[in-house]
């Protein structure tokens, strides 16, 4: 299969390389690593050792790689302007695409640009970091969740689950795309949020102290009653679950706190415009997030 | 009349200065402008012209200043625990007490202290910025409203209010201290507030933002439905009275945001935590100042 990965951060390096190691054709578009990774490959480091691809497929412009079966869409959500443009070289009539992308939004824009094809959208649940050009560390295996963003295609979401699996990733099928990213969401909104809103700090920061702990429960409550409000359920003592989990991470630097500190675009609207639009249109009440939203909006102008 | 005044900063140079200009006898308790206005004295500057007083008691020690007629605190709310140890010698049994503070709490701190002796609020709209050692800029003359902590004491207030009208400066008796506390809260909390949480912004940036504003009147109508469970009235379109004031103000910097930019402790508790308290005891719900109370916790620690 020919997969085209649109994004080589840390999600897309990581995916890709697995893939490929499983005998996948994978072709990397790149942009800031593309020197990096002509000259000495992709590299993959975890605490049971490292895969070195040597022999890499890696372009700068789309039309150079042409139309694939799969695209993996894995740029900052903050990017996705560019996707009209960059995508269309890769994407033939039978070309399926999933997000690999944090948020709200991502699986909807991709349906409205390619309406005719498969979408399908991916939660990963894995703590990555790009650590130099062409270089990307994981700490935790973690899993993805991958579905279909139109019910209709659950089968070729399951062929997807089965692509991933066969590349050494633990991945489930998910029926509701957006349940998925709502439950996704009860984590990035407080954490990733927070961390950032409180000047940088990380997970311990906020479960350690009392008022920004209770604060991320509330955010929490508010994101659950907006997402049962759109149909979706959640089990009894889902906050308390996530409150344990995150007290477990120590101190972890979330995504939107890393691009942060390090000055780079942060994901507000997926993160937190998107489902706070998508709470006030169902009617629900977010006066946390939208203060929180608020602050962000304003300290992440670049 | 012999006054002490307690905090020589902008509020304590400026006021301190007029009353001494004014016939009074007054003592300034210093700390960092100490060595300066001993040599040059204390300066004020403003639009119209500038004040020199050369000749000032100026002391490091309540000790060297004795027993006062009038004690007024004028140090940060952050500052207030050195209080119970500097103010003693300064307060004999008819010693009159006012604090010119931000914030609630501080007049009942100081009942707490001297249960016996009168005390006295008062509140300062006015521009006031300490621009170098016992040098004061003011660049809106503004107001005070001074009133009694407690209601038997009106009318030594109103003899509060004469000393400073004596003095030059336009002064309010206000028989009921909390409200006007409370007003000055409907402005200070959304406004010194947001101008930190932002990461230090002026006025400006937060009315013109769209989403910062609406979170300025969403806060503006928690502080107003809290004090009005409390039993305070406030007059229709008070939210939007605020608003377009704070228009006319242009690129105003709120004092918490040059305390919190300049890296000096910022008055938290006063003005966010003790109305947040007052107002969970009253049954009144403020998701949006606990969210805010919760970042500026953490982002103002030093």
């Amino acid at each position: 299969m020919k997969i085209g990965i649109v994004g080589s951060g840390a999600i897309g390096l990581y995916y890709g390389a697995l893939l490929q190691n499983a005998g996948q054709e994978v072709a990397f578009l790149m942009r800031s690593d593309l020197e990096k990774a002509k000259k000495t490959g992709i590299r993959v480091v975890s605490g049971t050792g490292e895969l070195h691809l040597s022999e890499v497929q890696v372009s700068g412009e789309a039309s150079e790689i042409g139309i694939c079966d799969l695209v993996i869409v894995s740029i900052k959500a903050t990017a996705n302007s560019i996707l009209e443009n960059v995508l269309p070289p890769l994407v033939g009539q039978e070309t399926k695409l999933l997000t690999l992308q944090n948020g709200l939004g991502n699986d909807r824009l991709l349906a409205e640009l390619f309406p005719r094809n498969q979408i399908f959208g991916g939660l990963c649940f894995v703590c990555l970091n790009r650590t130099a050009p062409a270089v990307v560390e994981n700490f935790m295996p973690g899993s993805v969740s991958i579905g279909p963003e139109k019910a209709e295609n659950g089968e070729a979401a399951k062929e997807l689950v089965a692509l991933f699996s066969e590349a050494g990733v633990k991945t489930r099928f998910e029926p509701n795309l957006q349940l998925v990213q709502w439950k996704k969401l009860v984590w990035n909104v407080p954490f990733n949020g927070l961390a950032v809103a409180a000047g940088g700090v990380t997970t311990d920061v906020i479960v350690g102290s009392e008022s920004l702990c209770e604060e991320a429960r509330g955010l929490m409550r508010e994101i659950i009653a907006a997402a049962e409000a759109l149909g979706f359920e959640f089990q009894e003592g889902f906050v308390e679950y996530q409150i344990k989990l995150t007290r477990g991470m120590t101190a972890y630097r979330p995504s939107s706190m890393i691009d942060y500190v390090e000055g780079r675009p942060v994901e507000v609207e997926a993160i937190w415009g998107e489902p706070l639009r998508q709470a006030e249109a169902a009617g629900v009440a977010m006066p946390k997030l939208e203060m929180l939203y608020a602050i962000l909006k304003q300290i992440c102008r670049r």
